[in-house]
């Protein structure tokens, strides 16, 4: 490949993903440096031609692309403020996992030391790295997110959110909460159809058509949310109040968890003690925008 | 339309879902019988050709298809109790709303009085009734089922589940489980990320690919709880704490709900100290599988 489509690049921390993202950009022709805190991680992407680099400061260079992937940001502030450390003039894109407290403090940090920063997600397996299906999220400033996004897509499809530095993280918080939810409901609905003798493979099919499809109802109920207007158009809450105690009953009825059901209802019952027995579902925003009890 | 591809039917109760029952009958050319216990509720159907009758006695008769839909159990007890009700050679399909013991204690009651009985779910709304997005569930009898499955057919794709007629209210409620998960998971993503000033149509195409994307993996997923193993194939339940730790951390810090995230986390802490760190996330069906804390 010639020069105009290959970027150097460095790669900080060799953890399964580490290792995962400097093999991508290997493959995808740009010259690659890694370094690891402990020795060994590096070997196999050396045989692959990447350059192992002693220290951080030897990794790092001005107008090198670096990427950075650690156990967490107290992690990345030891590795990146190490003495023989010369940030002025680097691009550093984040992909540790952590908060937007986190990555909006460790921008101010960067940008101080004259690097320019951006922070992303991860939103994948490490083995899905390299394909279209990882999705990487990344948040800072456009221009430097424009100057890297060719060489970025060497990692997946790479998905500019904004210039607030906490938006991948909280874009990856969002999703992991999505995540997780759609597997609890299926746990939820295995759990109770197995005491009516039904395998869990049996059941899923039916669970993953509901969360498609449920899921496609999200753009229009954002509307009602930005609209700030919540007319019962399919159905009012109170009615699902009164689907949730079913749910409820039969949880305790087969003698399983009715947690999760309890507080679907709980969220619920203060949207319709708050009034809004008669409006949609997505009046629910009122309720999960505030602390609410512990 | 001939004999053969029509079928005389009544439908019981006329509420906004009986209303769209009977009418999505009439459009499919079955010779329609309603009753409604207040009067008026037949008006429009008459014009479209059915026939009104006064009293359940009167609407229902041996060999005729009798589908009955209002407001609970209690309800359906004592429309067909009443004095003028014979149902010995009726068929009788339930799609009131209801749990899985009401169900069960219903068939035994239709069917010592000579009736066969089938216990439905109808995941729709009023609107979709008539076309292929209306699922309606059925469970009992397979012969019972077997022998109008071509006249229900006019109501939407009708699924038959197995012969225990509480079958269908189990998967309602699965049902209704996932679909109220997926609208809190994405509730929460929402108020998140508004926090940091974007619009819920801006996240909600996100949530909607995160949501579909993982429903995905519930066949797969179930394969190991039907195998009862759950090696860490793409992540152990320990890495999925840390990250739960992160989402309530987030949640708390933007001043938002942190109910569903501390749930979550408490699912899986359970399931850590019963020493399933190492294993994977549908290990936490055991959690799910027994009472939990109220």
């Amino acid at each position: 490949m010639d020069d105009e489509t290959t970027t150097p690049v460095t790669v900080l921390g060799l953890g399964l993903m580490g290792q995962a993202l400097a093999g991508a950009f290997l493959k995808a022709g740009h010259p690659t440096t890694v370094w690891n805190r402990t020795a060994g991680k590096a070997d196999r992407l050396v045989g692959e031609g990447a350059r192992s680099a002693p220290t951080v400061g030897d990794a790092i260079e001005p107008g090198r692309l670096t990427v950075i992937c650690v156990t967490d940001y107290r992690a990345v502030h030891e590795a990146l403020g190490a003495a023989d450390v010369e940030l002025d003039g680097t691009t550093l894109i984040n992909l540790t996992s952590g908060d937007s407290g986190q990555a909006r403090a460790t921008a101010r940090w960067a940008e101080a030391r004259g690097a320019r920063y951006l922070d992303g997600a991860v939103m994948a397996i490490p083995s899905a790295i390299g394909t279209p299906d990882a999705v990487i999220l990344q948040s800072g400033t456009r221009s430097d997110f424009d100057a890297h996004e060719s060489a970025l897509g060497a990692l997946g499809t790479v998905t500019y959110l904004g210039t607030d530095h906490g938006l991948a993280s909280l874009y990856d918080a969002a999703g992991l909460a999505m995540m997780w939810s759609v597997l609890n409901a299926w746990l939820q609905g295995t759990a109770l159809l197995r005491t009516a003798g039904v395998d869990a493979a049996a059941y899923a099919p039916s669970a993953q058509q509901i969360a498609a499809g449920v899921a496609d109802w999200l753009p229009g109920y954002a509307e009602q949310i930005d609209r700030g207007a919540f007319p019962a158009e399919v159905s009012a809450l109170e009615t699902d109040v009164r689907a949730m105690a079913h749910l409820i009953e039969e949880s305790e009825a087969a003698g399983i968890n009715a947690e999760l059901p309890r507080l679907l209802k709980a969220m619920a019952d203060r949207a319709v003690a708050a009034g809004h027995g008669k409006e949609q579902y997505p009046v629910l925003i009122e309720e999960f925008g505030k602390p609410g009890t512990r």
